[in-house]
């Protein structure tokens, strides 16, 4: 099965790139609302399933121990740029811990974002761990180590205890088995499982109403997701998908994009999951696509709906600020 | 007609993502010698044509009352990092014309190259339109303009005398039509035209053979392509696959990247043309089709082939430096 062009490239009027994907959309209930494309294809969601791997920092009693409010519940859940305010929420998530960078195991690398990296390199300094766009979650994750009385050294392998939690979690949430034989490193060091989108968007839709959910891990999914819709700055940062998309409906819609394509979502009020893949890995194309299918959905806010369709059909502007061309939807999409 | 996967992208043994593209090998006759995709779909080549586009900077007389060397025409056919070695000779260039920086059209962006970016915000520095990538053909362009009395200003915009002479060449050596029907505006503000791949690639074979082109184009080609090979670090820089490609054969390949996964090439010795295009405007699968192809091309050199099939096998290595996936040729390309 061929996936279809969901998102076109546009210079001029001429369509210059194209970009295929597969989209699912899920109740709580596993009742599929929109499936385009091979949604029984297995994905690694990468990032865009934090908020699930943050469970057991909440479900565990570290959040409340270490008192995480929303921010830090949010930057636990990001992909962050690196700017000042998410390097320095890291370095205090982990001082409540008694500890420093050094405890990272998530590697070193320069802001996500360019003017985070300018202005760090002005002031003669160099990336560490802290600048890594997932330094919230490993903060999350050694936080909560530290409460649990487990040791962290050693927390991204798989099979180590604290893995081990987050597997469970995802398996529980997504319905999906997670083992040996579908799993891939990530980029930051941890495990990451190939699974079928729509089991993902299924989990999506699970943590959004807490159905199909024990009552304790359905509060702490309740509670991330308020945080990340709270605070969407510290999910990702300036000039940033997720962190618009997010502003445009405040409390409304949670997104959370991951590398190579990935984006998840979810409309608690609708009670839906969503889980999209671009076939080719393309960040541009999932945001395009995740704009407008809760543009879709959303439509019975006309201003809303707008602003949603204004972020799935981005400018592409040139060095000197001239319009050169544009991102659409497809017509599979539209 | 839905173009084939050329490429898949690994996450340990599982495929994450998967580019399809079009790919055409011409001799200077017109003979297709390989056709995947649709070549005959208008493409926009980009920068990958850039040393067509330089053809003018010769046939005028401009690069040699300059005194312009293989290092300045190298970077008159570049996509370059913005390294100091590339900023520094773009200077260079528009002074033996009398002129500055400030004669440049092509807008200001920071360095391609990551080292260079940071090394010059660590100076204290702000990028300027010698840091463009493009910086070194619109030097070309203004010096060419300089020397033949055509007024420079404006020299971006479609239908000034001097992208006349630059349209003409194109025209000329692909044998397609470029005119206002099928022209875009490039990232650096000059048109860009969408001519049909099998047409870039025929244009390729007759840069590299100087079969079916005026004596002095073949001349002004064939100084083009020896200076591009003789100084690749001229054509884009450090880690930049243009630069290792052309390193790997020195004199005998000749590759030029464009943007939204563009790649022509050339090789000589067996008179052949090559362009390709990534459907989904991916540089990484560019980067591994153009090697996989030149591979097999010059498969009867064993130990060039195998440095070739190296470069179209990347690693992906996390910021552990852990390698956790891999880019390969799919069957369709293998």
């Amino acid at each position: 099965m061929t996936d279809p062009v969901l998102v076109e490239v546009l210079r001029g009027d001429i369509v210059e790139s194209v970009h295929r994907g597969t989209v699912a959309i899920f109740d709580a209930d596993g009742k599929a609302m929109l499936e385009i494309g091979d949604t029984s294809q297995a994905v690694f969601p990468r990032s865009a399933v934090k908020a699930i791997q943050a469970l057991p920092l909440v479900e565990t009693g570290a959040a409340d121990a270490y008192g995480f409010g929303d921010k830090e519940l949010a930057l636990a859940c990001a992909s962050h740029n690196g700017e000042t305010a998410h390097v320095e929420l890291a370095r205090a998530m982990l001082a409540k811990a008694g500890l420093s960078e050094s405890a990272l195991e998530c590697g070193a690398h320069w802001p996500s974002y360019q003017n985070a990296t300018t202005a760090l390199a002005r002031a003669g300094g160099s990336p560490s761990a802290l600048h890594n766009n997932c330094s919230g979650k490993h903060a999350g994750f050694i936080c909560a180590c530290c409460h649990a009385g487990i040791e962290h050294h050693g927390y991204v392998k798989a099979g180590h205890a604290y893995q081990e939690m987050v597997r469970e979690a995802m398996e529980g949430v997504t319905g999906a088995a997670h083992n040996a034989d579908n799993r891939g490193t990530d980029g930051c060091s941890i495990p990451t499982y190939a699974v079928p989108l729509r089991n993902i968007a299924h989990g999506f839709a699970r943590m959004a109403t807490g159905v199909g959910l024990a009552r304790a891990r359905a509060t702490a999914a309740k509670r991330l997701f308020s945080a990340c819709m709270a605070e969407p700055f510290y999910v990702a940062g300036s000039e940033r998908s997720d962190t618009k998309l997010m502003e445009t409906a405040p409390g409304r819609i949670f997104v959370k994009i991951g590398a190579e394509g990935v984006f998840c979502a979810a409309v608690p009020e609708l009670g839906l999951g969503i889980a999209l893949k671009c076939d080719d890995g393309a960040g541009r194309a999932a945001e395009v696509m995740v704009a407008a299918v809760l543009a879709k959905l959303l439509a019975k806010d006309e201003a809303l709906a707008e602003k949603l369709n204004t972020l799935a059909n981005p400018a592409l502007v040139n060095w000197n600020g001239i319009t050169v061309g544009s991102l659409r939807p497809a017509a599979a999409l539209a």
